[in-house]
C-alpha cells in the first residue's frame, strides 16, 4: 500500500490542510496503515478501525491540542495517535520504551488525558472546561469521545449528571457501536439500539432528560456528514452531545463479523484479515480457562454456583459458564461497584458466587469490598484475574495493587495459587461453600502444566506448602511467582542444597506459626511476589519478623513503589528483577 | 406523649393487623417517639421523620421479613427498627453495645441488607431478586428504598441499568425529597423536580427508558395512597418504580424549616424543635473548618484554588467557600468517583484543587486516585476528613483504611498533620502548589487549640518534628494521636524523662533518615496510629527495622484486624487501646 496523503500529515494542522476529496483519502490510508502495522505488531485494532472517520473529523474541525480532546478507554485512539505526529513511531506501539496503546500525556500534548480503564473522559473533560470557563476562555472545545458500553458504567453518569447542570464547553460523543469488548449490556443498550431507529421528536430522549443539547444519531462513517455536524456542534454553548453511530472494526471484514476477537487479534493477514494460527497444541492453558472452564465442571454439580464479571466475559472465561448456564452467569457490563454487591445480596440467599474481576479493576470497587461484602462477612469468592505485570497494556492495567488493597480489610481471605491445579483445587474447595470472602489471585496467561484437568483435591484453606527443603536460605515465593522461583533454584547448580523453597498459597490470614518456624531454621528469608513491595506480603513477613526478634535477613522482592510501564511480561518482570535470573543473583549474593 | 397503638406493635404482624384507622394512629405515634427519643439520645431525625407513612406501608403491604426491604444508607430507618422489634431497645441507638444506627443484618433478620454508604440498595435488592428466580419462589418481594440524592450517584445507575435488562421481581422506591444530608445537586435533579410537576404522558421518562414500569409522583405522606400504590405494584411482575414524594423532616417544624441542621441535629426540645444550644465559646474548632474557613482565606489570595466536595458541603465545611467562591467551590453530588477525576482534570489546566473526601467514602474512589491523578502524577490536594474512628455511626463510617489504601500508590505523598495548626499551615504550604499529589488527613470532631488562626507558616514538605526529648523509648504518633501520647506521657510522672515523642507528619515518602537515627538512639519505638495496624504506617517502620537489622523492639499501636463497632469515639479509642491511659500502659510495660 502507498501512503500518498497520511506521508504528509505531520501534525492535525495538515490534516485542516486537505480538501474534502483528500479527506476522505486520508481516511481511506489511515485505516490500511493501522490494519498494516497492527497486521505484524499486533495490538487493538477493531476500536481505531471503527473511528477512523471520526478521528479525522475532529482534527479536522477542531484545534488541537488546544481543544482538549479526550479519547474514553483509549483502544480506539490509534488513528489519533498516527495523525498527532507518531506514524513513524506506531511499529513501537505497545513495545517496551515504544509508544503506549493507551493516550498518555506524558508522550503528547495531543494526549489531553491519560486513559486505559473506561469511562473517565466527561468527568476529566468536564474539570477543563470548568477550567476554561474560569479562565475566561470561551473559544477552547472540549470533546470527551466515549462508547456505549463505557458510558453505561455509573463514573460517566456522574459526569453526565454534573455537567447537565454547568455551561461548561463540553461536547460529549457516544460512539455507538454496541459493543465494548465483549457486546455490551444493560437497559440503556436496548435504549439506544432503539434510539438508533430514531427518537420519535422530543420523546424519550434521556440525554435531554439530563440537559445536553443532543443531536444525532448520524452515521460516523460519513465524513462529511460528521464534519459537518461537528461544525454546528462547534457554534454551540454549554453541555451537547452527539450520537454517532459506527461499526467496530469497519473496512476489514473479517473484523466486523468477529468484533469480539479482532478486538485484539494479535497477527493476522493484512489482505485477508485471517489470522495467522497459533498451534494452541501442546501448550499449558491460560489461567482464565483454568478458571472458566474449572467453573463450569463444578456449576454442574452444584446449582447454587453463580458467576459474575463485569464486562469481561471473553477475557475472564465467565463466557464458558454463560454459554453453558446463562441463568446463573451474569454479564453486567462495566459496572464494578455493581458486580460486588450484586454478589453480595446473592451471597446472602445462600448462593455460591464467584465474582471475576480483572486486579485492575478491581480498584473501582474497594468500597463495596469493604462495605458490602467484608463488614457483613458475605462469602463472596472473588476471582482476580490479571493480577501481577500484565504486559503490554502498561500501567494503567497492571495489577499490582490488589494485594495492598485488601490486605487491611477484616475478615477477607486472601489466596494466591501457585499452578494450575492449585487454583482448580481451590476453586473445587470453596465451591462446596465458605464462612467469609475470599479473594483469590492468578496472573495474565498461561501456565506451565498442560495436564491440568486433573482429579479435584480439597486444598487446606490458610496453609502453606513446602516445595523443596534447604538448609540456608528459604524462599518464600507467592503465588505464580512460585515458577521464577524454581528456574531461580535450578540455575543455582550445586548451591541449591541450601536454599529451601516454600509456597506461601495464603496471604491472609498470615500464617504466625509457618514464620515462626522458618525464622528459628533459616539465616535468610526471601520473600517474592508479584505485586506491589509497598503494603505488600513481604512487607507482612518483615514486621512479623521484625515482631519476633528475628535477627536474620529478610528480603522482600516484587514491583517497586514506580509504575511500570509496558513491555513483554518477560521483559517486564526482570526490569523489576522478578525474573528467574534475577531472582538467581539475589540468592547466591546471600549465600 | 402516651403510646396507645405502638406499644402494642412488637413486629411487622401486629402492623398487618391494625385498622386504616389504627395506621393513621400509628404513624402519627412513631413520629412522636422518634422525636422523642432522638430529642434527649440524639442521632440522625429528619430522613426518618420523612418516611414514617412509607414505613408504616410497606410493613402493613409487604411480608417482612420474607420479602427483602432495604433501605439505602439507612439514615431513615428508625421508624424501621422501631416497628421490627427494636422500639424498646431504640433508647440505645448508635450507643456502645446498643443497637446501630444503620440497618444492619446482625441486628435482626428485618434488616435485610447492611447499609451506611449510599446507593447499594438495588444493586443487593436485585441479586436477591436473581435468587429468589433461581429458586423458583414467585411469591417473595424485593424493595429498595432509596432518596434521590442517592440514586444519582454512579452505582445506582449501573443497578438500575442492569435490573432493567432483567425480569426480576423488583420494586425500587424513590424518596424524593430534593435533599440528602445537604441539598441535592446534579441534572437528574431538576429532572425529578419537573417530574412532580407531573410526566407527559410517555414522554422523556428516564426510569421508563430504563425498562422500569414506573408509577407516580405520589404523596408520601398520604398513607392510604401508599398503601393502595404499594398493593397494587405488588401484583406486578419485572423492574418497578415507585416514585414517592416526602418532606425531610416532616411534622416537626422546625426540621422541616432548616432539613440540613436537623438531618442530626443533637439535643432539643422535643415539643418546640429548638435546638439545646451548645456553648460554643472558648471550644477548639472542628478539624473540618480549619479546613473549609483556611481554604477561603487562601483562596481569597489565589483565585487558582478551586474545592471539591461530592454531597458534603455542610460535613466537609467547603460551604464556607461555596458561600464566598460559588464559581469555584463546587458539590458534585454523591459521585466520589467523578469528584476524583474531575479534579484531576482541573489539575491538568493547572488549578490548585482541594478535592476534600471523608476517609470512609474515598474508598469509592480508589481506581481514579490510582489511574487518573497518580499515575499521571497531577498535584490535585485530598483533604481526608473524618479519617480515624469516626464514633456513633460505626463500622460503616470509621476511616480506617485510608492509609493501608493509599500506601500502595506511586507518587503520592501521605500526610496526617498533628494538631489544628499544622493542618492550617500545611494546606497554606499546599496551597502554592505542589508537584504531586497529596492526601491530607484529619479526624472528625474538635481540635485542642483554641487559638488556632494564626500567621501562616511554610511547612517543610515531608519533614517530622521532634515534640519532647527521651532517652530509652521513642514514641511516634501520628496525626492527632500526638494529643493522646501528650496526655499518656504526662501520666507517667517521672518516667516521663525515659521518653521522647516525635509527630511523624509524613507518612509517605518514607523518612528513611529519621528512621535509621531512631535505630541508633532507642531501644525501643512505639508508633502510634488511628488506622489499621494491617498495612498502616506502623507496619511501614517495623518493615524497616528488620531491613536495618535493629534488634530493639517495635511496637505498632493503631486498629486492630476487625470491624470496629460504633458508640462514641472515646469509648472507641480506649477499646482499642489508643486512649491515652492505655497507650501510658504500654508505655510503662516497656520502660
Amino acid at each position: 500500500m502507498k501512503s500518498r496523503i497520511l506521508s504528509k500529515i505531520h501534525s492535525p494542522a495538515d490534516v485542516k490542510q486537505c480538501s474534502q476529496a483528500e479527506l476522505l483519502s486520508l481516511a481511506k490510508e489511515l485505516r490500511e496503515f493501522i490494519i498494516d502495522i497492527v497486521a505484524t505488531k499486533e495490538g487493538h485494532l477493531g476500536a481505531s478501525l471503527g473511528v477512523v472517520e471520526l478521528t479525522v473529523a475532529l482534527h479536522y474541525v477542531f484545534n488541537t491540542p488546544d481543544d482538549q480532546l479526550i479519547w474514553d478507554v483509549g483502544h480506539q485512539a490509534y488513528g489519533h495517535k498516527i495523525l498527532t505526529g507518531r506514524r513513524d513511531l506506531f511499529h513501537t506501539n505497545r513495545k517496551l520504551n515504544g509508544i503506549s496503546g493507551f493516550p498518555k500525556r506524558a508522550e503528547s500534548i495531543y494526549d489531553a488525558f491519560g486513559v486505559g480503564h473506561s469511562s473517565t473522559s466527561i468527568s476529566a473533560a468536564l474539570g477543563m472546561a470548568i477550567a476554561a470557563q474560569l479562565d475566561r476562555n470561551f473559544e477552547r472545545q472540549h470533546i470527551a469521545v466515549i462508547g456505549d458500553a463505557s458510558i453505561a458504567a455509573g463514573m460517566a453518569f456522574e459526569g453526565l449528571n454534573h455537567a447537565g447542570v454547568t455551561n461548561a464547553n463540553l461536547l460529549v460523543i457516544l460512539n455507538d457501536n454496541a459493543i465494548g469488548i465483549d457486546p455490551s449490556v444493560g437497559a440503556l443498550k436496548n435504549y439506544l439500539t432503539k434510539a438508533k431507529v430514531g427518537f420519535k421528536p422530543r420523546q424519550s430522549n434521556m440525554i435531554e432528560a439530563l440537559n445536553f443539547n443532543y443531536k444525532g444519531p448520524i452515521d460516523g462513517h460519513d465524513l462529511p456528514a460528521l464534519v459537518e455536524a461537528l461544525n454546528e456542534l462547534k457554534q454551540q454553548k454549554g453541555p451537547r452531545f452527539l450520537h454517532v453511530i459506527t461499526k467496530k472494526g469497519k473496512g476489514l471484514q473479517k473484523a466486523e463479523e468477529d468484533q469480539v476477537t479482532y478486538h485484539s487479534p494479535g497477527k493476522f493477514d493484512k489482505s485477508t484479515g485471517e489470522i495467522i494460527a497459533k498451534s494452541n497444541e501442546n501448550l499449558p492453558p491460560k489461567y482464565q480457562d483454568v478458571f472458566g472452564l474449572t467453573l463450569v465442571e463444578l456449576a454442574e454439580k452444584n446449582p447454587k454456583i453463580i458467576g459474575i464479571t463485569p464486562a469481561m466475559p471473553t477475557g475472564s472465561s465467565l463466557k464458558y459458564m454463560m454459554q453453558r448456564f446463562p441463568e446463573r452467569a451474569f454479564d453486567v457490563g462495566i459496572a464494578e461497584q455493581h458486580a460486588v454487591t450484586f454478589a453480595a445480596g446473592l451471597a446472602t440467599q445462600n448462593y455460591v458466587v464467584f465474582c471475576a474481576i480483572y486486579s485492575t479493576f478491581l480498584q473501582r470497587a474497594m468500597d463495596q469490598v469493604i462495605h458490602d461484602v467484608a463488614i457483613q462477612n458475605l462469602p463472596v469468592i472473588f476471582c482476580i484475574d490479571r493480577a501481577g505485570l500484565v504486559g503490554n497494556d502498561g500501567a494503567t492495567h497492571h495489577g499490582v495493587f490488589d494485594i495492598a488493597l485488601l490486605k487491611s480489610i477484616p475478615n477477607i481471605m486472601i489466596a494466591a495459587p501457585s499452578n494450575e491445579i492449585e487454583l482448580r483445587n481451590l476453586l473445587y474447595t470453596v465451591s462446596k461453600g465458605v464462612s467469609q470472602p475470599i479473594a483469590i489471585r492468578y496472573p495474565r496467561g498461561r501456565g506451565s502444566i498442560i495436564d491440568w484437568q486433573q482429579d479435584f483435591e480439597a486444598i487446606e484453606l490458610g496453609k502453606f506448602q513446602q516445595l523443596k527443603k534447604g538448609n540456608r536460605i528459604a524462599i518464600i515465593s507467592l503465588g505464580t511467582m512460585r515458577g521464577n522461583v524454581e528456574k531461580a533454584i535450578e540455575a543455582l547448580g550445586k548451591n541449591e542444597k541450601a536454599v529451601a523453597h516454600y509456597a506461601v498459597r495464603f496471604i491472609k490470614p498470615f500464617q504466625t506459626g509457618f514464620f515462626e518456624s522458618l525464622f528459628n531454621e533459616y539465616k535468610c528469608i526471601i520473600t517474592v511476589e508479584d505485586g506491589s513491595i509497598k503494603g505488600g506480603f513481604g512487607e507482612d513477613v518483615s514486621a512479623f519478623a521484625q515482631k519476633e526478634f528475628y535477627h536474620g535477613k529478610v528480603i522482600n522482592l516484587g514491583i517497586p513503589d514506580v509504575f511500570i510501564e509496558h513491555g513483554s511480561p518477560d521483559e517486564l518482570y526482570d526490569l523489576v528483577g522478578l525474573s528467574a535470573a534475577k531472582i538467581a543473583k539475589v540468592i547466591e549474593e546471600n549465600l
